[in-house]
C-alpha cells in the first residue's frame, strides 16, 4: 500500500454547540465526493465496548469521580477504538472522521480540570505510541454562544452542566494545542453562517488533500 | 496522627482457588482482635463506581478486548478505589484488607498476558504515585489444584476459562514480584489444611504487626 492509498485520520474538535455534527456531515460528503470510503465515528465510544465505557463516563452519579479515574476510562475507550476500529480501517484504505479524540482529553481534563498537559502526554504516549490525527479541525466559538446553542438542542449531560469558566479553560486548551501544532490543528471560526464556516473548512480540506495525495 | 495510629494496607493475592476468601476472613478477625477497625474490600471494585467498571471487565462479550484497554480499565477502577475509599480509611486509622491489588495486574496482565512489567510500572506510577500495600500475602498453590477447587465453587468468569498455561505464567509473575520485594510480599504455601495455612499467616502477621506498631 502506498502513502496515497492508505486512509487518513481526521478529527473534529470544539466546545459545546460549535456545530460539530453539521460540519462533520459536510467533511464526510466532501471526502466521499473524492471517491473515498469514510468511516464516521466518535469519542468516547466508537465500538460497542467503547460505547459501554462512554455510558459509564457520561452518566450522572452520586459518587465523586476521581479525575484520574475519568482520564483512564477515557483512554481505555480510546485504545479500544483505535486498535479495534480506526487503525484497521486506515490500513484497508478508508478515511476515518472522528468526533473528538485525544485533543479533547487535553482540553477538557488537562486544561478544563487543571490536570495539566504533562500528565496527559504520559498517558497518551503509554496508550497510543505516537498515533495522532493527520488533520484536526477545531471549531472555535465564544463559550456563551456555543452553550446557548447546545441548550436549545435538549437535555444536557454531566459535562454540559459545568460552569462557563470551565468551558473557557477548555477553549483556551484547544487554542494552546493549535498554537503548538499549527500544521495539524486548524482553527475554524465557527461564529458565522453554516455557509461561511463550510467555506473555511473546504479551504483547509483542499490544501490538506493536495498535500497528502500528491 | 503518629505512625502507629495510622491504618495499614494489607492485600491478599493468588491465582484461582487458593483460598483467598477463607484466609481474608481469618486476617480480618486477627486484626479486629487487636482492636482495629478493618475495612474488607476487593479489586477490581470496592466503590459503587469501581464495581461498575468491574462488571464491564468481567462480563463476556463478542468484541475482542484490547489488552491495553483492559489494563486502563483496571487502573481506572483502582484509582477510584484508592482515592475515594482506601486512602481516606487509612488516614482515619482503619486497617484496609483488600482482595487483590496492583500485584494482580502485574501477574495477570503483565506476566499472564505477556504485556511485561515495564508497561505496568509506568501505569502504576502514573496512577498511584508510589502508593503500595504495606504487606501482601501471596497464597501459593500449584495451578491444577487451585483450578479444581475454583470449579467446584460454581460458574467460572472470563478469566477462569483461560488455559492452564496462562495461570502458570500468572503464578510465576507473583513469585517474581515476591522475589523482588520479599519484605512486602510474603509467599504462603496454600496446599495444606486450613489450619496449616492459617498458622503460616499468623506468623507473618505477628512479625509485621510488631514491626509497624513498635
Amino acid at each position: 500500500m502506498t502513502a496515497s492509498t492508505k486512509g487518513r485520520f481526521i478529527t473534529v474538535e470544539g466546545t459545546e454547540g460549535v456545530g460539530k455534527s453539521t460540519n462533520m456531515a459536510y467533511v464526510k460528503q466532501w471526502l466521499e465526493s473524492k471517491g473515498h470510503e469514510v468511516i464516521h465515528t466518535r469519542e468516547p465510544g466508537g465500538t460497542p465496548f467503547a460505547e459501554e465505557i462512554r455510558e459509564l463516563l457520561l452518566s450522572k452519579r452520586e459518587e465523586k469521580v476521581n479525575s484520574q479515574t475519568e482520564l483512564l476510562l477515557m483512554f481505555a475507550a480510546r485504545c479500544q477504538h483505535v486498535y479495534q476500529k480506526i487503525q484497521p480501517a486506515l490500513e484497508r484504505g478508508a478515511w476515518v472522521l472522528c468526533d473528538r479524540f485525544t485533543d479533547a482529553s487535553f482540553a477538557y481534563q488537562g486544561a478544563g480540570r487543571d490536570l495539566g498537559f504533562e500528565k496527559l502526554r504520559q498517558l497518551e504516549a503509554w496508550s497510543l505510541q505516537g498515533f495522532k490525527p493527520d488533520l484536526t479541525l477545531m471549531l472555535d466559538l465564544p463559550i456563551e454562544v456555543g452553550l446557548e446553542r447546545a441548550r436549545k438542542r435538549g437535555p444536557v449531560d454531566r459535562f454540559e452542566e459545568e460552569k462557563i469558566e470551565f468551558f473557557k479553560k477548555v477553549r483556551q486548551g484547544y487554542l494552546d494545542i493549535a498554537a503548538t501544532e499549527p500544521e495539524r490543528m486548524k482553527v475554524i471560526n465557527a461564529e458565522g453562517t453554516v455557509e461561511e464556516v463550510q467555506l473555511q473548512i473546504e479551504k483547509v480540506l483542499a490544501v490538506f488533500y493536495r498535500q497528502v495525495m500528491s
